[in-house]
């Protein structure tokens, strides 16, 4: 067996050694029940207590009151892309959306292709979508103001999420979820594709609170509607059972190995601080966010041309460092640095950095 | 470690032990890569040679022609039931329902919940679903006729698919898919949630014709558009990447270790048979479901009473041999025996049903 490489996947991404090594050990008899997690019921014990720890632990990470629910759905992101204007605009109300980038302009399209009468707010297309744009005026009348926290593809992140007033927002975690904590007093719902932060894709995380779930129109086909997932404990259907199960020890490791929120949220400021202290160092490397905008999770970069991006990520692979390359639809650059990004990768990566720009 | 049991469950159930075994073993590294399966892109050579193999040893198994689309969605079988109407039946056009037991039921309220004209042409339910129905008059006029091949619940199964004239059928096949060859031509769709007989749960393998996916109105959000996958090959968002990974080493088990669809088919027969023999030849077992519309997948059965029953699924638990339980809205017991289901499971069990008939 080959050892492992480091993984700066933008997703699916790195998962923590030590779940994969628990999965891997159990796989053939998942606790005791002489059947593999793939294999045991989802109306069992053994995946209630999955299931109920999951959800548990995510209350307990984000200190949650009890008007949230903590669903589990599939289709990813883009799946609610639909399902929110689906559920909360009927009766033909708007909601604010704020672009950021190639997910929230997905999110919009979604809202749009059903007719919704949306507004965006605001927007950072101007310059690329290189930065969170902020003194943003809601309207009053929004069912809920539409955020995408990170940007995965451009590098961003807001810093500090907007005031909405009494608007509650609706926001894409996607690629930023329990890797620091939140004020959830103005959020209504988060959702978030596990496949960066917290599992592998298959899943996506919704959080939702009450007063939301109370908008859905009673007309909805089941799937869409999230009363369907809040009242059935997510299992009105065969849940996606091993994703749930990843997640689960995901969030075991952050609450019991990392610490919780805020110790999770000090890593992953000490693992971005290191690359772009280093990049703005540099002549040779630059960082493509602006100051106040950069992302902790993802670090987009360019080099000084695109020769030398291509022979950077050609040599950083052979140095096992891998999935570098920028998104196909920006090029450059990037290092995606979730969770589980541990600090020995972020130092191989920076050690090779300086080796490459020496070489050049 | 605990050794392995015999596991009946009606799904998520029992997959093929090499199958868990090769996922196991490549757990922390796959196929060279440095990477969990978890880990990789998506977007990645390791990933595409993974859905690209899945796609054709479908084709190859199933003998599809070029008209035919293999994908990979999310939501199971019960997405499905609201996605089928919502592409094919735009402007106010009709479909044709085969009503054979709960999950065709759920299928129609789908349907219905969106205002489709649907037409439920026959159903068992005046015998409580024990049987199929036969010489049903289908509406010449139908986008299509709506079928459940097999019925878990309810263990019935139809033996051979009605004739529909021109009508091509959709059929929710998630408990009988790849269990035995089929007949393609009349077939416009299957679709078939995984977790039965060819893998875990969290994939929805949808086999779609050229026709069908021409019906899609423009308007549809994409998630919810057969054409989406179809023209990305299953990968317009992240796909469940182990879900498919595991499907395709279930493929080609079935074709290189079964040896292809008719050998499962006479391996399927083979289990089921001694198992109906069995119980045909007991005053004390009773199959539920009529001659004739047996399931070759999920046995259905009674004991002469709900203690024995209750007595018999625990002393089996006792005994390594799970999930015999009836579904909770029908009780009496269950022994679902799908493809990975091994002739050594099948003797064991008659053996045990032998004893505890002998010792009541």
């Amino acid at each position: 067996m080959l050892e492992r490489i480091h993984n700066f996947n933008a997703g699916p991404a790195a998962l923590p050694l030590p779940v994969l090594e628990e999965i891997k050990d159990s796989f053939l008899n998942f606790a005791g029940s002489g059947m593999s997690i793939t294999e045991i019921s989802h109306r069992s014990p053994w995946f209630d207590s999955v299931i109920n720890d999951a959800v548990e632990r995510v209350k307990r990470l984000l200190k949650l009151d009890d008007k949230y629910h903590v669903l589990f759905l599939q289709g990813g992101a883009s799946m609610q892309f639909c399902m929110a204007p689906l559920n909360f605009l009927s009766d033909n109300r708007s909601a604010d959306y704020v672009n950021t980038g190639t997910w929230s302009t997905k999110a919009i399209k979604e809202a749009q292709i059903q007719n919704k009468p949306i507004k965006v707010v605001a927007s950072s297309e101007d310059r690329n979508f290189c930065y969170i744009p902020k003194d943003i005026s809601f309207n009053k009348d929004a069912v809920y103001v539409h955020l995408t926290s990170n940007n995965t593809i451009k590098g961003t992140q807001f810093e500090i999420l907007p005031d909405t007033g009494n608007v509650p927002m609706v926001i894409d975690m996607s690629s930023d979820i329990l890797s620091r904590p939140i004020e959830m007093s103005k959020i209504g719902m988060i959702y978030a594709g596990a496949q960066k932060n917290i599992g592998p894709s298959g899943v996506c995380m919704v959080i939702i609170r009450q007063d939301l779930l109370d908008l859905s129109p009673g007309n909805l086909p089941s799937m869409l509607n999230y009363n369907t997932f809040a009242s059935k404990n997510s299992m009105y259907n065969t849940p996606p059972c091993f994703g749930i199960y990843t997640i689960q020890l995901v969030l075991k490791w952050i609450e019991e190995t990392i610490g919780g929120l805020e110790k999770m949220d000090a890593l992953n400021r000490k693992k971005a601080g290191i690359l772009y202290d280093y990049m703005d160092s540099s002549d040779f490397y630059k960082a493509t966010a602006d100051k106040g905008s950069r992302s902790l999770m993802n670090v987009t970069f360019r080099l000084p041309n695109e020769d030398l991006e291509k022979a950077f990520v050609a040599k950083a692979t052979e140095n096992k460092l891998g999935g570098l390359k920028g998104h196909r639809s920006v090029g450059g650059c990037r290092a995606s640095i979730y969770n589980p990004t541990t600090l020995d990768a972020i130092n191989a990566l920076v050690s090779f950095m300086k080796e490459f720009e020496k070489k050049s």
